[in-house]
C-alpha cells in the first residue's frame, strides 16, 4: 500500500493512529520511542506562529535526522531537567491537507497540560503540526514535522518533544 | 452520494473532516473562508447552555444566512477588536446522532484557548456543536449550527466566530 | 460481527463513537445512562498515575459491576454536591492497542474543564483512559475502563465520574 494510494478518509484513521502513538509515546516517557516515528533523513522543527509566518529562522529546536532526535533524548535523559513534571497531549482532528509525489501532508492542532509534582496543571502548549507523512517500511513515518507553537513565549528550558 | 445513504461509522471521517477544517479555517485568521462552510439558507447562533436548556432567546450571536455571515466577518474585519490576540480550537471527537429528511445531525465538544500578544494562554471556552449537516453542492455543509457554550459569562466583545 | 474480526481503522470509528457518546452522558448530566456503557461483570477505578505505576491500591473510585456504578450515580443524585459546576470533556484520539480473547484494548487521553456557575472554567483532571472493550449485545461495551488521573492532586470530594 502507498500512502498516496489512499482517500482523505481513509488516511484519516491512519492519520490519527499515529498521532495518538506519537503523543502517548511522549507522556508516557517512552522518549526512546519518539525519534522512530521519523524517517532517518526526517525535519524536526518546534517555531513560533510569529517567526512560522515571517519566515524567520527557527528559534527553539531544529533537527535534520533520525540521530539528531535520539541525540536529543540522550541529552534529556543525562539533563533530567524535566523529572518533576509531566505533561499531557490532547491531539485534534487531523485535517488530510493532500498529497504530492508521494506523501501526506497534514495538519493537526494540538494543546499540551503540564502537571506539577505537587499536581498544579497549567495550559503548557497550544498550536499546530505540519506534517509531511510518507510510507516506510510498512508504516507511517513523519518526513517533516514542523511544530508551530501559537504563544511566542515557549519555555528556553523546553525539555520534552511537542 | 447523499449524506443520509452512509453510515455513522462512513460519516465520522466526513464530520471529522469539516471539523477539523472549519476550526483551521478561524485559527488561521482565514474568517472570509468561514460561511463557506455554512449553506446559503443557514442557522449559525452561539448561546450559553442555562439560555439553550431554558430555551430563552439567543443573546450572543444570530444569523440565518450565509449573507449574515459574511456580513459579521466584514464588520470584525474593520473593527478589527481581535487583532492582539489568537486562539486555538480543540475540537473533540463527534457523536454521530442519527439522520431524518436527507441531514445528519452530530454533536461534537470544543475548547478553544486564547494566546494573547504577550504569550499568556487562558481557557476561552468550551461547549459543544449541535450541528445538522447536509451535502450541497458536492461537499458536506452546516444548514445549523448552534453553539453552546458551558459557561454564561461570554465575552460581550466576542470577536471571533466560534 | 465480533469486535476481534476488525482491523485498527476498522475499530478506530466505533471506539471513538463509544468515547464520545460516554463523554456526552456524563456532560449532559445524564449519569443514569452512564453505566449503561460497561458490561454487567466490568472493572471502573480511578486513579493517579503515581499510583498506577508503583501498582499501589486505588484511592479514588472502584466498582466491579454495573450495580455498584448505579448505586454511585444515586448517590451522587442524593448528595446533590455537584450542583455548582458543571464539566466538558476533550477525549482525545484512541490509541488501539491490540486485541486478545476476544476484546480490544485502547488508550485514550482525555482532559475535563470545570465551569462554576458563575462561569469562570479550569482544568479540572487530564489523564488517559485504559479500556478493555467487548461486544455485548450489539454493542461495544467497557468491560474494564482504569481512569489514570495525570495529577495526584484529585479532588475527594470527586462527584462526577471521568
Amino acid at each position: 500500500m502507498a500512502a498516496t494510494d489512499l482517500s482523505a478518509a481513509d488516511l484519516l484513521p491512519l492519520v490519527s493512529q499515529l498521532n495518538a502513538e506519537y503523543a502517548r509515546a511522549i507522556d508516557d516517557d517512552r522518549l526512546e520511542d519518539w525519534p522512530g516515528f521519523f524517517v532517518e533523513r526526517c525535519v524536526y522543527k518546534i517555531t513560533s506562529a510569529d517567526n512560522h509566518r515571517k519566515g524567520l529562522p527557527v528559534g527553539v529546536i531544529y533537527a535534520d535526522s533520525r540521530g539528531m532526535l535520539h541525540d536529543r533524548v540522550a541529552a534529556l535523559r543525562e539533563a533530567n531537567i524535566y523529572e518533576r513534571q509531566s505533561y499531557r497531549h490532547l491531539v485534534g482532528l487531523p485535517a488530510i491537507r493532500g498529497e504530492d509525489d508521494a506523501a501526506v501532508r497534514a495538519e493537526t492542532p494540538f494543546l499540551v497540560v503540564r502537571i506539577m509534582r505537587d499536581g498544579r496543571m497549567d495550559l503548557f502548549a497550544t498550536g499546530r503540526y505540519l506534517d509531511t507523512l510518507v510510507e516506510d517500511a510498512g508504516a507511517l513515518r513523519f518526513r517533516e514535522r514542523i511544530v508551530v507553537c501559537d504563544s511566542s513565549r515557549i519555555d528556553t528550558l523546553l525539555a520534552i518533544p511537542l
